[in-house]
């Protein structure tokens, strides 16, 4: 019963056999093959607007590298006090922006609250050098802990980007999850909400290695290739990861695999409220769940080989767990079943 | 006929399909695979030594970490004037090294001549703070001009590097090609010939995307971890690339792919030498010839679906050219066979 | 009536005519002057230990230059939630530590409380590379908000940095206010308490321009010199500087004018205690006095030409102010005298 | 007989005086008193034009951050292959401009050749990726050897910049030098010329602390205030640069000063012309004499207190020297008489 992550699971064997497929013969590399080139306007009609489309090596370099190319002196980016960026790239966005700082906004169910935003912004008078300067908010779509901005929260979020001038990034490595989710158009949960950059991630479902940056404003990355190749993230044989993205799209592959996932965290989490062990910390709302639990339980399950990870208190929630509560996340994904699942629910009561 | 360059090949069917049987079911991620481990001990028995492996993305990302590894304020790497790492990595090495300088040493054949490289060190006297210290020498195997450094070559330069207390690393992107050619062994070829740091390519000789650093003295990489994901280098799915190299040194199928493109390489070496229309640059020593002819010949292959790579007068071989005489780089793979070069060989005389 | 800052004072006397004594002939540059050397022999004894002395350009500088002498991948430096480092030095630390990160700690007094600190270093477990690895901690001694850590609070926090492993670092731009608000010596205020590098400020007391960054550890400076040149710090007529801290340790200058300054601020304190218009926020302990009025008597004193920077609510205080209460931020310096503060004290009743 | 640098020499009383004249009473920080205001728009007038003008702490800095403001990725600055860039500032420009790298010129009299520059930037042709991208052309006046660029050669290196779109830096550490040499105004040596970015230095020529950056198109420094910040070079006290400059300025005693050094190493040529024992290694065009003179003749000299550097045989003159031949580098500034250099005089045949 695995649910510690859904990069623990392998590739879908439509994508790794499109890999097989492409795998021989002659093509140009860096990004010059028939294929990357299919593969980048393919972008664009998912997209339903000219974008312009970066493979990367992972969901760090696409963050990362979105702030880099955004990047000011003295600049200070907006995301959630929980987020991936904050807690889980070993200063990669810091690096890569020459220093710039993240500053954390606090929020509940994962997100950034826009008056939280307002205030933390207004810390940074126009002017007042010593200070720095704003220079991009960023949030996470599905959030870290399982649950989705909706189209109307993000518009919010977008708002006040606007008024301070400066862009909104959506770190989306689950991003065809809180698009099934919300049952929305990829053009409807990015820039026709105010969605500049996306990190857009593929790895998580059902992929090997399939990062891109997608950037809304095509005229704006003139500097971007240099970028890229500097930060060592420009792959020669580039066709590995477009035959991935090729086997993705083709009849919705993406879509049907997410829906599948959040399906699955569906039946678990409904699983979970009907048990008196354990509880929902909050909404499922992706491909995530998680599972409030005492102590006892987490280790009993342990031992009856349930695999999950053991999740920090988010600070937002201070009072959440009871003495000897414990929170496990459990993430579905395209190899999870409803059997591993009932397996799991039976060790609960 | 097609010798643009050796990763616009695909990739041999025992990678690829090893590939796809490694791509189900659930894995540790983060290179805590039991195939992850494998293939780092693997690396151990192959250098004969305990040595420090990581996966990176490209070529370019093994290099400029492994100066950021060894990074010093004011640093300076010496590297040849026609390397990789000063035309074709886009300042990723400064980049990484926060700004440390790459210093170009010249040298006939594609190598740093000891001689020389002892000049440029002098340059910066121990104490004088102004011009910075020296923090490495980086050397290519084979080189960008497809000639090998003998191990005798590299000891010279190991003992410089040793006079003045500074590491020596190898950029080997075609480091197999290089082994093969002078029949030696992995550790002859590095550590035992003072190598400190070795970028590990694998990708050109059959590969999707298999590249490595590997330390060969392990307690000097505490850090690295950090250095890694800091870059956004950490892939996920590690398996992804551990099944490349699982079956890469399978069988010693990387020697026998490496042995092959250098065959192929010596064919179409000879067949050039034996033509009127063309010569040799200079010596043919891994997979990589470098023909002259006349721009005029040139162009006439180009229509006939010749597809190479025109090459820049290196600047130690001002005199090399006569006038509208070009270079051709021309590549040999795996994929390369003798009738695609008995081909080419027809078109010239 | 100016109590706007200790930097908008000028330059004592005795300061800036041995500057003008010292300015005449010919002397090396670079810190090679007799006077020079003189002054990095004198912080030994100041210190009474061999330390290392760097002159640099700024306060910003010293403490970035700090971070930078000991920095490290993913590295995280632990700073007040309303540290200089963190408000005022506009990312100038993470640019310098390659962006190493500052993360905020909480405490009451403008302090770092030692059990906070102990939370937030342990959301970085060793070995989890993802969070990035703890630096070092820096605390502002007297702080932002012109209390001092007493001795013993020092050293509660240098035992949370001994048990982690990490450097302490002290921001002294108000140093000899705090040891002589503190009575207490150099050494018992740095190292004897556990400092390992001090950014020790002159500027604010009376100088134009004199920042030093004193090592406890000379043995770990090596590369510092490079650091410093590399970051445009290493002044050509560094005679400037020497001549500066040659008057300004001179008969014990530097203490007499930091007693001045606190005892004029205890003045100002004492005085406005006294007052129905105005409270004092927080206990004084050093040059700078936190007063609290109402919004519309803090125009009327700007209008009778009161000199002062209204202040931000630290975080840790939300009660603090009424509604239309504001904090004035008032600093003494060498030359505030009694009667402009008793000429204030009449303005408020 | 002191003739090892003009940043060995003092500070004239003029200045220092007026240092000492504005050290009293209470002004406005970081560039907001009077004075500073006062000085920032002298430059208006002197460079008959609304210029940017930012004091920062050293030349190094003023060149550093002159790069960090037109850094591109992949950025590569091109200066001649002896300057003061690339030989005596420790990486500061490359670790600034994060990671962009200098690229060296060939030219004989310390001067880049346009035709050489020309051919150095087509190593970058457009939209080739891998090699990065040009960024900029430094070059310094008067330059390292102390020759100066006439206002036609500096025009020929315009033209180059403006064909290929990069902005143009003048590195004036001894701009005054230059411009009395000449006889030009400070439009006419600038921005009439193609100068875009100036490094404004006044160190050397009299001051103890003053350099400048000055931006010939104020409307594209938006972020500056922010790069200097963050590198730590915002003075609080800013008086004591703009007190300087004031004297600096007042009854053109900065052209003064310069033509004096001129005169005097005018003075020393000449003489040296008409030894036996030594000659000029090439014309004198500011304040900075270059002698040959044989090793013996060299050692005897120190032995009589004449105090100079040992300079590097510049690469564009591989046969400068004959065997046992050495070159002094002897300057000459305000401090500077007739009466040493005759003393010098008389010690050469």
């Amino acid at each position: 019963m695995n649910f510690a992550s859904d990069n623990w699971s392998g590739v879908h064997p439509e994508i790794s056999e499109r890999m097989l497929k492409e795998s021989t013969g002659y093509a140009p590399a860096y990004g010059n093959s028939d294929l990357d080139k299919y593969i980048e306007h393919y972008f664009n009609e998912i997209f339903e607007r000219e974008v312009a489309v970066f493979f990367v090596a992972t969901g760090t370099a696409a963050n990362a590298l979105a702030l880099a190319s955004i990047n000011k002196p003295g600049g200070v980016t907006f995301c959630h006090t929980e987020s991936h960026m904050l807690d889980d790239e070993c200063g990669a966005p810091e690096f890569f922006a020459s220093g710039a700082r993240l500053s954390p906004v606090e929020g509940t169910q994962g997100k950034i609250s826009p008056e939280n935003l307002v205030k933390e912004i207004e810390r940074f008078p126009r002017d007042f050098i010593h200070a720095g300067q704003p220079m991009a908010v960023s949030i996470t779509q599905a959030t870290e802990i399982g649950t989705s901005y909706s189209i109307e929260e993000i518009k919010n979020i977008s708002d006040v980007c606007k008024q301070h001038n400066i862009p909104l990034h959506m770190d989306g490595a689950r991003f065809a999850n809180a698009l099934t989710f919300l049952n929305v158009t990829p053009s409807q949960l990015t820039w026709k909400a105010g969605i500049d950059i996306l990190s857009f991630g593929a790895t998580k479902n059902g992929c090997w290695c399939a990062e891109a940056l997608i950037f809304m404003h095509p005229e704006q990355t003139n500097d971007f290739p240099y970028i890229r190749k500097r930060s060592g993230q420009l792959f020669s044989k580039t066709r590995f990861i477009s035959s991935q993205f090729a086997a993705y799209f083709e009849n919705d592959l993406w879509l049907r695999l997410a829906q599948h996932s959040n399906l699955m965290a569906q039946y678990l989490g409904d699983g979970i409220e009907k048990s008196a062990d354990a509880r929902l910390a909050w909404a499922t709302e992706s491909n995530e769940v998680f599972c409030i639990v005492r102590q006892l339980t987490a280790e009993k399950l342990q031992k009856q080989n349930v695999i999950f990870h053991q999740w920090n208190q988010p600070r937002a929630y201070p009072n959440l767990l009871s003495k000897d509560e414990v929170i496990l996340r459990m993430v579905c994904s395209f190899e999870t079943n409803q059997k591993m699942i009932d397996q799991f629910l039976q060790l609960i009561n």
